[in-house]
C-alpha cells in the first residue's frame, strides 16, 4: 500500500501532555523522519496550569503553550489536533475541533458515553474533508499489519474463530484508593473502555463486522478506600463475551484490570479452515503462523517483509517498539489528509467499537444484536 | 496426603486396547513399580476379534484373552474392570461391572447421553463399595496438582477469573471422512466430550461449583465424505461458553477439535486476588505462579515439591510424559480401594461434569442454571 | 528402521535401586508392553542390605534379591545385567558380566577413568556376541532422534557448527556438604561426568567425531564443610570447551552443576547451510526447526512422526517423559540381542566419549587431538 | 542515576544515512523530547551525493546538507559529530572532528584495524574535554541496565559464568554476492566486527575486564561470486571461544553471520553464586531473573522500574523498542557533555573491545593474554 505524506507542513495543536501525550509529541517529532513528507509544525502545547503547559511545550518542541485548550481549536496556524486528555474531556474537544475545520487525532476510548460517540460519528459525517482517527495504536504493529495481510490473502483460508484477552493488573491491588476513573458518570466503562475496547479494535480488523454479543462482567474490589471513607466502584473490573460474526466465525473475548501479573497481555489466536495465528503484545515482535501441512507454528519475528517496518529499520528481530506504533498511526493519519488512505479507525468506525463494548456491558448474560449496518 | 496401597493383588481385566488401552496397560504393570504395593494380578484382556485379544494380552502381560467383555465382567478373579471402548460402550459395561461387584476404571466421557450418565452415578451410588473412577487423567499431573494445593492453600488469595481453552486439530482437515462418531446418536457430543469435558475436570478443581453457563456451538465442517456419499455431520466442532461459578468467579471457556496447529492445547490461567496461575498442558512440565508484590511470572519446573513427582523421578525439571499421569490415576484408584483417599472424579463427580457439558451443548446462547446440590 | 524383538524371554538382574535403579525397573516392566516380544523376566534384584534388596524386589516385581551383586553376574537365569551403582563400581561389575557371558546394559559415565574404559572398551570387543549399552538416555528421545534424522536426510545442508550446554543447580549451594564424589579418586570427573558426557553424547550422535577440543575447568565452591571440618574439592564444577569436528564444524561447548535455576537445562542448536536445529531437555516435547526460506523457526511438538513416539501414544502433543527415553533403551538393548540394530552408544562408543570429556578436563586451555582412528 | 541534560541547545551533525544514520537522526530529534534539556540543532547532513544529503536533510529536519564530510568538522555551529559511514571511514572522521574540537558519536566496531582504534583512543585521551561515544547500543536498553544494576547490587552474589552468543543469518546464503565487506583489508574483521563486538560490550560491562581469550573462528563459505568471478571471503562467518575474567569467572562465546533462522540473537546467561540472569535480544523487553530458594525463573517484563524505561512510558509491558536504545545513547553522550556521569563506552573503553575482539581473531586455538593495565 503506498502512503503519500504532505508536501506542505501541517500545524499541529497537542492537548494533554501524560502517558499518551507524550507519545503524540515522540510520534510528532518523527513522522516525517521516518515516512517523509514536510515535518509538522508544533504549534501549540495544551495543558494546566499554564507552567505545565510551557514547560512540556519546550520539551516537547513546541513553538507555544496554553492553559486553555481552546486556543487549539481556534488557532489558525493549526491544522490537526491531538487530543490526549481524560475520557470525559474527549466529545467536548474534538467535536469543537471539527467544528473549527481541524482534523483530529482522538485517544481511545472514543467518549463516555455511546450517546456521546454517536454525536461525534455524526458531527465527523458531516465534515468529510477532515480526518478522524482514534488512538487504537495496537492496529497499528507490523506483526499486527502482517496478520491482516495474512488472513485477507486467503492463505490461511476462512477464518472460524478467535479467542482474545486482553488482561492487566494495574487495579489488582485492592488498596489503591478510590478515583472518579472507577464511576460510570465520569469515568465511564472500566475495563471495556480502557482494554476492552483495543482488543475489540484488532478483533474486527481481523474477523470482520459482529452481528450478536453476550457477555457478563465483574467488579473484582467493589469496595475502594477513600479520604472521606469507602467508596463503591461503579465500573466493571473485568468482562467476559462470546461474540457471533456476521461471517459466521465464534468468539471468546475477556478482559480485565485485575489479572495479577498481566502487563499489557493483549493475546489472542484466530483458527482459520487452513492455518491459525497467535499473537500476544507483551512480546509484540512476534507473530506465530500455522499453515495446514506443516508441523506446528513458526515463529515471524519481525522484520522488513512486514508493513511499515523497513521504515523504522532494515533488519529482521531488531525489536519495534510499542512507541513506535504511534509513528505510524501519525502517518496513516498524514498521509489520509494528503489523499491517501482513508485513516481507521476514524470516528465512525470508533462508533462500532463503542457499540460492541457498551452491548457488552449492558448485556449481563443475554445476546445482544450489533446493528452495523447503515443508519444503525 | 497419604496414599496406603493394596497388601493382596488386585485381579485386573482390561477391555480395548487402543490408545487408552495401551496407556492403562502401562499403567497397571507400573503402579506398583512406581508407588509400591502389590503388584497387581493382569487376569484378564478383552478385545474383537479373538486374536486381537490373545496378541495384546500377551504383548500388555495378562494371562488369558476373551473376545467376549462380559467374561471380565463375570471372572471371580477379577477385582477391577478398565474400560476403554467406544463411548456408546460405557454405561453398558460399567454397569455391569458395578453390578458384578466390580470396582470400575472408566475412561471419559462418562457416556453418550446424560441419561446415561445419572444411571451410571445412581448405580454407583448404590455400591458404595465398590471404586469407581473416571480417566481425567490431566487433572493427575504433578504441575495440575501443585496448582491445586496452591490454590486451596490460599497464597495466592481468592480465584477471581478463569481462562480455558483445550484446542486440537484432528477433524480440521475437511477432507477426513464422516464416521458414525460425527452423529449424535451414536457418537454423542463432539468436542465438548472429546476435550472440553477434560478442562472442565481441571477447571471445576481448581474453582470449585459452576453455577450456571451460557454457551455458543459451531460446527465448521457440516459436511464429510463418505462412501455413500456426502453426509452431515451433527456434533459440534467447537464450542464456546461463559460460566458463572458458585463462588462468583467468572470464566471464558472454549474448545475446539478444529483448531489449526494445536495438538494437546489444553491451556487455562487463573486469576487470584492475590496472585496468578498459568499452565499449558503441551508443556505439562510448567506451571507458571505470579505472586502479587513479584516482578512477574516464575516457571515452575515439575519437580520433587509437586505431588507424586518423587515416586517417578528425583531430579527437578527431568520430564514427567503423560502416560505417567495414567500411573498416578491408577494409584488413586488403587488407593482408594485400599482405604485411601476417594477417587475423584468417581461417577458422581463425573456426572457434574456432563451436565456442564452437556449444558453448554445446549444453551445456544441461552444462560442454562447448573443444580449442583443433593438429588439435583 | 525395524527392531526385532526378542522372542524368548530375556532373565534380567539390576543392580541398584536409587534413582536410575528405579528407572531400569520401570523401563524393564514395560518395553515388551509398549514395543512388544517376549516380557523379561525379572529375576534378580541386588542391593545393600539385604533387606532393601528385598524390599525393592517386591517393589519392582524381581523374582530374588541378594546383597551380593556378584549374584548377578553368577546367576545362569540371567542374561542382562542393569548396572546402576556409583561410577566406581562400573567396571568391576561390568567386566565381571562381561566375562560372565551376560549383555550389560551399565549407566554412564562408563568408568572413573578413561584407563578404566579402555579397559572394559577391550573386554567388550573380545566378546562381541554379547550386547553392551550405556545409559545415555537423552539420545532416545522422539525429538533428539527426529534431529538425526533431518540432520542425516541431509534437508538442512551442512553442519557448520554446535553450541551446548548442559547445566543443573544441584551443586550450587555452598553449604551442602563435602562428599566422596567430589574426590578424584573415588568421584572421578565433577560436571563433566555427570552432565557433560551427556552433552557429548547428543553432539556427537548429531556432529559426527572430535578431531580437537581446547577446554577450561573451574571450581566454583573449592572448600565444603563435612563433620570432620572443611574439605577441598577436587572435580570441577563446570567446564567450557572449544572443540573442532573432523568435518571441519565448530562448536562451543558448556556444562555445569552450579547453574543457580537451572534443573536439566541440556540445550543445543545446530547451524547448517540450510537450516538450523535447537532443543532444550527442559522442554523434551520440543524441537525447532528453521529451513532456509522459512521466516523462522517452527515448533514441532512431539509426535507419532517422530521415531518411536507412536509406539507409546498415537496422539501428538501428548507429551512423552524422562523415564520413557529408558523404555526406548531398554528396546534398543533387546533388540540388539534379537539381531536388531547395533545397540549405541556401545562400550566402544562410550570409550570415545570418555576421550573426550577427559580430554577437556585436562586440557587446560590447550588443544587437545582427539585420536578416533583404529587402535587409539 | 541522574542525568543532567544541557540549557544550550548542541549542534549535530550526522554523516551517513543508511540503518545507522537515520537511527541517530530519530534519536537526535527525540532524546530532548524525553530526557528533556535543549532541544539539539540539527545543522549539517553529510552523504554522497549531494542530492541524496540534501534529500536526507530535508527528511531528517537537518538544516543544511553537505557531500564533504568535512564540513561537518569544520562547521562552527557543529558541536557533535554522529559519525555512521563504513567502518574504514570511522579513524579518519572521528580523528579529524576530536583534532577539531567537536564531540564524536562514533558507530561501532571503533574502527579496521587494532591500530587505528588505539591511535583513535589515544586522541581522545589528548582531548579528555571532548565526550566520545561508541555505538553499543544493546548496552542501553532498560533490561540490559537493570542487569547491570542487579549483579552490582550484589543480591546475585558474585558472578561465575557467562554463556553468550550473538548470531544473525544475513551471510548465510551462499549465492549472495561477494564485497569489500568480506576483505581485511577494507573489511576488516567478519562476525566478530558486525556482531561480536557488541556481545563483548554487554559481556564486559556485567562481568568486569578479560583476562585471556581463546578463540577459534571458520569462514563458513570460503568463495562468493562476483561479476569477475568467484572471489575469496578473508574475514571469519563465526568465532567460538573461552574466555577467563579477571575476577576468575569463566566464559564460553560464539558469534556467527551464518546461523540459519537468527536474526538478532544476543543472548547470554550469567550464573551468579546466589541467582543467574538470562536475556536474548529477540526478546528484548524480558529479562529473566533466577534467585536461589526461587522455584525457576521469573520473567521481567521491562517496566519503568527498571533504568530510564519510565522517561518513554509510565506502563509496564508496553514494549521498548530497538530504536529507543539510541535515544538513551543520545542521552547518555549529552549528559556527559553537560558534566553529567561520564559516556561510556568512550574511545579507551572501546579499544578494550577491539582488544579482545581481535585477540579472538588471531588466536587460532591457543590462549591470549589481554592486557587492560595502565599503558597497555
Amino acid at each position: 500500500m503506498s502512503y503519500p505524506m504532505p508536501d506542505a507542513a501541517l500545524g499541529v495543536a497537542l492537548i494533554g501532555t501524560g502517558f499518551m501525550g507524550k507519545c503524540h509529541a515522540m510520534a510528532w517529532r518523527n513522522v516525517a523522519t521516518v515516512f517523509g513528507g514536510a515535518h509538522p509544525r508544533l504549534e501549540l502545547l495544551c495543558d494546566v496550569p499554564d507552567d505545565r503547559a510551557r514547560g512540556f511545550a519546550a520539551q516537547f518542541g513546541f513553538a507555544r503553550a496554553s492553559a486553555d485548550w481552546r486556543a487549539a481549536v481556534t488557532d489558525p496556524a493549526v491544522d490537526v489536533v491531538s487530543i490526549t486528555t481524560p475520557n470525559g474531556t474527549h466529545r467536548m474537544m474534538a467535536e469543537a475541533a471539527l467544528v473549527a475545520g481541524k482534523h483530529v487525532w482522538l485517544e481511545k476510548p472514543m467518549a463516555l458515553t455511546l450517546a456521546d460517540a454517536r454525536s461525534m460519528a455524526d458531527l465527523a459525517a458531516r465534515h468529510p474533508g477532515q480526518v478522524t482517527i482514534l488512538g487504537y495504536n495496537y492496529t497499528r504493529s507490523p506483526a499486527f499489519r502482517q496478520a491482516c495481510v495474512l488472513l485477507r490473502a486467503g492463505d490461511l483460508g476462512t477464518p472460524l474463530a478467535f479467542r482474545g484477552d486482553y488482561d492487566e493488573d494495574y487495579s489488582a491491588d485492592p488498596e489503591l484508593q478510590w478515583t472518579w476513573r472507577l464511576t460510570l458518570r465520569e469515568g465511564g466503562l472500566g475495563a471495556l473502555s480502557d482494554l476492552g475496547c483495543h482488543l475489540v479494535s484488532q478483533m474486527v480488523a481481523l474477523m470482520g463486522p459482529v452481528a450478536e454479543v453476550t457477555a457478563i462482567t465483574q467488579i473484582a474490589v467493589p469496595v475502594r478506600p477513600s479520604p472521606d471513607g469507602p467508596k463503591v466502584v461503579e465500573n466493571e473490573d473485568s468482562a467476559f463475551a462470546l461474540i457471533r460474526f456476521a461471517s459466521g466465525a465464534q468468539v471468546s473475548f475477556a478482559t480485565s484490570r485485575v489479572a495479577r501479573g498481566r502487563k499489557c497481555r493483549l493475546q489472542w489466536e484466530v483458527h482459520c479452515t487452513g492455518g491459525s495465528l497467535v499473537f500476544d503484545q507483551e512480546n509484540m515482535n512476534e507473530l506465530w503462523v500455522h499453515r495446514s501441512g506443516e508441523a506446528g507454528f513458526t515463529r515471524h519475528l519481525t522484520g522488513p517483509e512486514q508493513p511499515d517496518f523497513a521504515a523504522f529499520c532494515p533488519a529482521p528481530g531488531h525489536n519495534f517498539g510499542f512507541n513506535e506504533q504511534k509513528v505510524i498511526e501519525a502517518r496513516d493519519l498524514c498521509s489520509a489528509i494528503a489523499g491517501g488512505p482513508p485513516a481507521t479507525p476514524d470516528f465512525a468506525a470508533g462508533l462500532e467499537i463503542e457499540r460492541i463494548i457498551h452491548a457488552m456491558a449492558g448485556s449481563q448474560g443475554r445476546p445482544v444484536a450489533i446493528d452495523t449496518g447503515p443508519g444503525a
